[in-house]
């Protein structure tokens, strides 16, 4: 397995223009959005560019939850000029657009859905090389830092997918907890329910030495493997900080010493999840974010409906687990005990039952909205969402479970309401 | 921090042609010593080779404990022929020797000094490109698939030292247990002991960020930076795997479960102190194994006198970890938890005591040789020892407690007898 190099500390954002200088970039794109143009994550980053006299253009257009629209704007501003190294500035949105806008303009020729997982792209493995890129991750969830997939929504099939290859994982990145300190609560929230399943579903993915196909050549392995003993152990790890910290670092923006451990754990869970994969509760959370209709989420300044990705993700997962912990039971208690409950009379054959209501119980002390009702889905969207989550076989395979359709209904009908 | 490219698995040595095919390598070089070019790790290697039509040549003149002849003999191999890969089937000291190989054959022009530590070379930075370097390990130990150091004896100083940078670091480690399952039984003991103090200096190093200096621009830090976050999670994720298996993987050669976990936490601790580093039982060790006079190891078939790497680091390590347990005694503490103490009722000033009575316990349980004196020495070679200390500045500087030559003196005194 393929690891990340990460460098960690409050304030070794200005060391950023030093990278560059030591990469010998001379054109660089920094990627951002448009409400972190304005803020400190940025201006460290500026500062530093500006100090090491560093040349750089700005693209800060990205989209909160990315399409494919979104991502094709930012690879054409990408191949108008000749970058030679890449910074993002954000949260998974920002960082993995700008990972498509490295791909697709260090491979001109090609088309978009050459890189884009199959079946609904071609699935191609990237072989022209890349740019550099230094991710400087501002939220405390998706781990893009450290890994090589980039999501998003594809609107005309209503669903979200991706591209994932370990060739456009970051060179670097920049894990400097300042960032998190601006930070909202929902989105401190719903960004750390991200690192949440990132842990639990690596931890509980079908181990790598039984997945199949199994490409005899190295090279055509995927980047997700299923669970391994290397990723366990970055997905136990993470589980145990977000079990400490998580409640901290929503509700007190100030807990410096929470926040912190956050962003290490999202970087963390990151690199486990990044090589053994994740399952069933992220492949269902793409057409729960595909499809949305009205739903804005509080502490989001976006101009769409949108539910946020960790949302997507975590609603489902009492139902996801109670589905898949026949078959690893025990690591579905263990990961239950870490996450608080009292196992010591607890029968191994309950322990999906466990691991659920444990889960429900921490998402009720978050004020988590209650299931997928509360935010706007009803039984008459079940076919839909199933329809949305067939395509996501990459992640879905990973289940330790296979599932049916009529599986995939169920467990979207059990997520309707949580408590 | 930067971290390794590993894959593991039983009967993984099988894709290396593959492997090397992937990259393009149409010469490669094949390091490996004498008594491995006829076992069956070797074999795996010349095998798949063979079947994906790799040419190659071999070197297997390797020395165990490498000097900084056998270092040069090894370079001027590698020069001789324009290679553009290198393979490493062996120990410590083939990788160690093989990534001496790739660098001086990658940077011709440069003196041998150049790149060896500071202050006994001149440690200057690598900035010249290397080839790939697949690292296959046959003991569970070094770690040296996954680190950027390459350790040898200077002959004329009487001292090891070594070369340290992240650029020599292999591109890929190969962790097939199979390999293991041939040690005998004292390869295994030492090795294990190798890994076991990996992981307690790792863990009690100073801290990353109160080393000093600290140099400002990112490039100039050390390979070694000190204890941090994720040094952590290896060095205890190590620790504890020795701790359930070192024993059984030493007493039964049959116990592929034993010897499996072996290998990997060899790659784990790896990971952990070729970021973090390691501190006076390694800086003490160069000088034991150095200054070697007629002490044989059983087990080790050379013709040569020997101290086996793993079993010069441990020999010191009760009278360390007593000497550094006043700085960060809950660390200390919480590892001779994990290697079996009852520390239930323990205080924590006695935390060096009872990791040191751990260690001893430990030790005795698996025969080793009763301190220094076991191994030849006295203490009239105490100001000698010290003396080839004083030079290994990269590991000493990072103990969390400074000592003075007089620490050191009294530290191999009480190593002479440990039981």
């Amino acid at each position: 397995m393929a690891i990340s190099n990460i460098r960690y500390g409050e304030g070794v954002t200005k060391e950023i223009g030093m990278d560059l200088r030591n990469l010998g970039a001379r054109r660089v794109c920094l990627m951002t959005d448009k409400n972190l143009s304005q803020l400190p994550p940025v201006n460290a980053v500026l500062n530093s560019l500006a100090k090491y006299g560093i040349n750089f253009q700005m693209y800060d257009n990205v989209r909160v939850e990315p399409t494919d629209q979104s991502f094709l704007d930012a690879i054409k501003f990408a191949k108008k000029a000749e970058f030679d190294a890449y910074v993002a500035v954000g949260g998974g949105s920002v960082i993995d657009t700008c990972k498509a806008a490295n791909l697709y303009a260090s491979s001109p020729t090609s088309d978009f859905l050459d890189y884009v997982n199959a079946p609904i792209g071609k699935g191609k493995p990237v072989t022209v090389p890349l740019k550099p890129l230094i991710a400087v991750p501002t939220t405390a969830g998706t781990g893009s830092e450290t890994t090589g997939v980039a999501i998003f929504d594809f609107k005309q099939l209503k669903v979200k997918t991706g591209i994932a290859s370990r060739a456009i994982k970051p060179t670097l990145g920049i894990i400097d907890p300042l960032h998190t300190l601006s930070m909202p609560e929902r989105i401190v929230a719903n960004s750390g329910f991200d690192v949440l399943c990132h842990a639990l579903e690596s931890y509980t993915a079908l181990p790598y030495n039984m997945r199949s196909p199994c490409p005899s050549n190295p090279i055509n392995r995927p980047a997700y493997q299923g669970s391994n003993p290397i990723s366990d152990v970055w997905a136990l790890h993470a589980l145990r900080i977000v079990a400490k910290y998580l409640k901290r670092a929503i509700r007190n923006p100030e807990d410096r010493e929470a926040r912190a451990n956050m962003h290490l754990a999202s970087a963390f869970a990151g690199i486990g999840f990044g090589n053994a994969g994740v399952h069933l509760c992220h492949g269902m959370s793409y057409p729960i974010s595909g499809l949305v209709k009205t739903y804005k989420p509080k502490d989001y300044n976006v101009d769409h409906s949108l539910v946020p990705h960790g949302l997507s993700v975590v609603l489902t997962s009492p139902a996801v687990f109670t589905f898949t912990a026949q078959i690893h039971p025990e690591r579905h208690l263990e990961a239950a005990e870490i996450l608080g409950a009292d196992i010591r009379t607890a029968r191994i054959k309950d322990a999906g039952f466990i691991l659920a209501d444990t889960l429900r119980k921490f998402l009720f002390d978050l004020n988590v909205d209650d299931g997928l009702a509360a935010i706007g889905y009803s039984k008459a969207d079940i076919p839909a969402l199933v329809k949305g989550t067939l395509p996501q076989e990459r992640v879905t395979k990973l289940s330790p479970r296979p599932q049916t359709e009529e599986d995939l209904s169920a467990l979207f009908e059990a997520s309707m309401k949580l408590y």
